[in-house]
């Protein structure tokens, strides 16, 4: 069952132990097949090492396992949340990458302060709001996934345009057309989170970069005057 | 002697430099045989290249060697303090791992900023008091061990709960149920302290997470309810 | 076409993720014919491992392309711009190399703070001052070229003395007499990055180092009366 | 002549990039054979990657090549002096390692803020005055040698009990009873100046350890007592 978009979801979580975006499991990747309407992530808890294409998981949008020999991430409801909210996710990342979870601790905004982050993010990359006692003791991987929506239509920002989001006192999500490109931009992500605190504790800036530096830039490489890279 | 024992703890100092955990042989792990009341540590100074499994030292209770042609680690006596303290520990790991020791010369507890934290610590890892003159003068590794439980003692934490500490302008140490556990316990103390060093000077921030946050991370991963993981 | 050219281009183009210079493909080697007045330059957004030789893109002058299958780097304009301006420079560099990012976002010259420094780059290295609406709107590499060449003239600097410079809100650029030696300028220009961070959060300090100093140390690498290293 | 020595400095210096403590030929390790006064040294800006044992240099205490197809190493006569002024130092080692170089260019001692700094430095490691213009202008290399061991003096410090030195607004030198543990010396000094900077930058500290933490720690692996370690 799914067995291609297996393979692509178990490819894409080993890039996370080779990009040093993980320590022991602490990351999963999902991928959708959006016509069957099914989530395809990897299991809660097995090691990079050990792990095979055929023990991923399916999972429909309830959240009930459709196929799998293991348990699901224990992440999988944030997943689906944001799959629903957006039908052009293809692939989800969730890690504990060092840079990005420290910004999130420190719950804040990671700004936008420089080129490197107008490449791939249209701005902030947003932190979310505290979660309330009740969503806590609730559904809770749920009411994250809910927290994150929440959090892109209080400020008006497009999802596929700020493709990740800090979750406050937590860690990371990253999106994308397909699971490779999700870890490419979680890898992103904490590329960018890096130098956000460097330039921070460095000058006390806070200071959003020019806006017209930041469209020039990631006009530059998405949408259809798109000049960088090959034609495709 | 207790070769089985011996093969584990010489495996788990292997996996110190394979975690980047230590310079030279800054470190040292044991575990104990609770029936026979022996404990197995890794030699004194003695490079993690040329070690083998047969040059593990097994002391007793008071100290004393009872195998072995290596002089034990000369933090042993600290490692047994804590076996007395608490039966549930099956192995201990000492180290100077860089992030960790930087907030115990700092002398600071290691705050509880995120859910990476509450995932294995319930609560801030406190640092010890200053050891006192004739504390230093006397028994120093035995006292070191002293002033750890004492710590435990005064602020009431359940020493599995909280599975490490700092000891005050000195280093880590931490604990599990057995000597690879302790190990993993020691790398993600490490990469705790990482990342609560860069929420600190990024923000200023040294309040601790809520309450309920932590409390429903380290319960989704430890105790009855727990759901993260593979059932056992 | 220029295959001694294209073979050095393209190998000091694979030195950049070897020194961890670049995530992804973020980062480009060019160098010039002088004789011929042709570029070759990395093709854009085309990955370091499946990169061949003779990908490398020909340009003129006027940026257009002589030779290739690929378009060049959509930073091929700046380049030109450099090349124009200092008849001496054969070989540059851009990276969005981690700390001389974070100090192009902080907006900040990098001082001159110590020797490591004073060996090879005379004096602080400059950052550019922010674009301008029309300049971003506009030919914007070939603008960005244009604001490095400013730079230099307003503060009367020596673009073989100081071979560098922080683009605002952008990144690094580094050069030299050929490609290789490029390379290893964009090298040690992360490097003092690195230094002149860490220095400056230490110590809050700014104050460039002693002026008898850096010249004692640059001109014992540099000019007639050079020291270091085996005759020529 | 002296093939045992250069063989030792030769390896000795090959150890300074495995630890990561160079960037391409920004170091330095020499040896002396005190009965025919003779000190074998690195040459001068040769790539680690195709120096060979045999091309190491031969001076005498005037700083005189005595033997060797190239130049010394441009900071010989810094370690010449060192070796004059000290009997008991075998081998010395010169880098600019990133983190030991960054507090040299804040101009400020490490100090000993734990046990890791105490177990092989017996009290700060002190950072030199700044030279005068007539030194820089002077014999250099061999006034930096001197501006150290005035620095040992005027402090009163045991070069053997603090075997290393921080020159203002350059880098460290260590040193010890032979070259293969200065370079050990060399990379501990690295790993603490690491610490000492993460304890300052989180806790603004600057206060010492406890004398008798550092005593105790400094004796348990120093002297007749000690008992850290392996009986030889």
């Amino acid at each position: 069952m799914l067995s291609e978009l297996k393979k692509i979801v178990f490819e894409a979580n080993l890039l996370l132990p080779k990009y040093k975006m993980v320590t022991f499991t602490w990351g999963n990747v999902s991928g959708i097949d959006r016509e069957k309407g099914l989530v395809v992530i990897k299991p809660s808890g097995v090691d990079y090492e050990k792990m095979k294409a055929e023990d991923m998981v399916v999972v429909d949008l309830d959240g009930t396992v459709v196929e799998g020999n293991y348990n699901p991430s224990s992440d999988t409801d944030t997943h689906i949340e944001l799959y629903k909210a957006c039908p052009d996710i293809g692939g989800i990342v969730h890690t504990h990458s060092r840079y990005a979870t420290s910004w999130a601790q420190a719950c804040k905004d990671i700004p936008a302060l420089g080129t490197t982050h107008a490449d791939d993010f249209y701005g902030s990359i947003p932190c979310t709001r505290a979660m309330k006692e009740n969503e806590i003791a609730g559904s809770y991987e749920k009411e994250t996934g809910k927290v994150i929506i929440e959090t892109f239509k209080d400020r008006q920002l497009d999802m596929m345009a700020v493709p990740g989001v800090l979750v406050y006192s937590h860690g990371p999500f990253a999106w994308e057309k397909d699971p490779m490109k999700a870890v490419k931009k979680a890898v992103i992500l904490e590329e960018i989170a890096f130098m956000a605190y460097h330039t921070t504790t460095l000058s006390g800036k806070t200071s959003f970069m020019q806006q017209e530096l930041l469209d020039k830039h990631y006009l530059r490489k998405h949408g259809a005057n798109a000049y960088y890279g090959q034609k495709k």
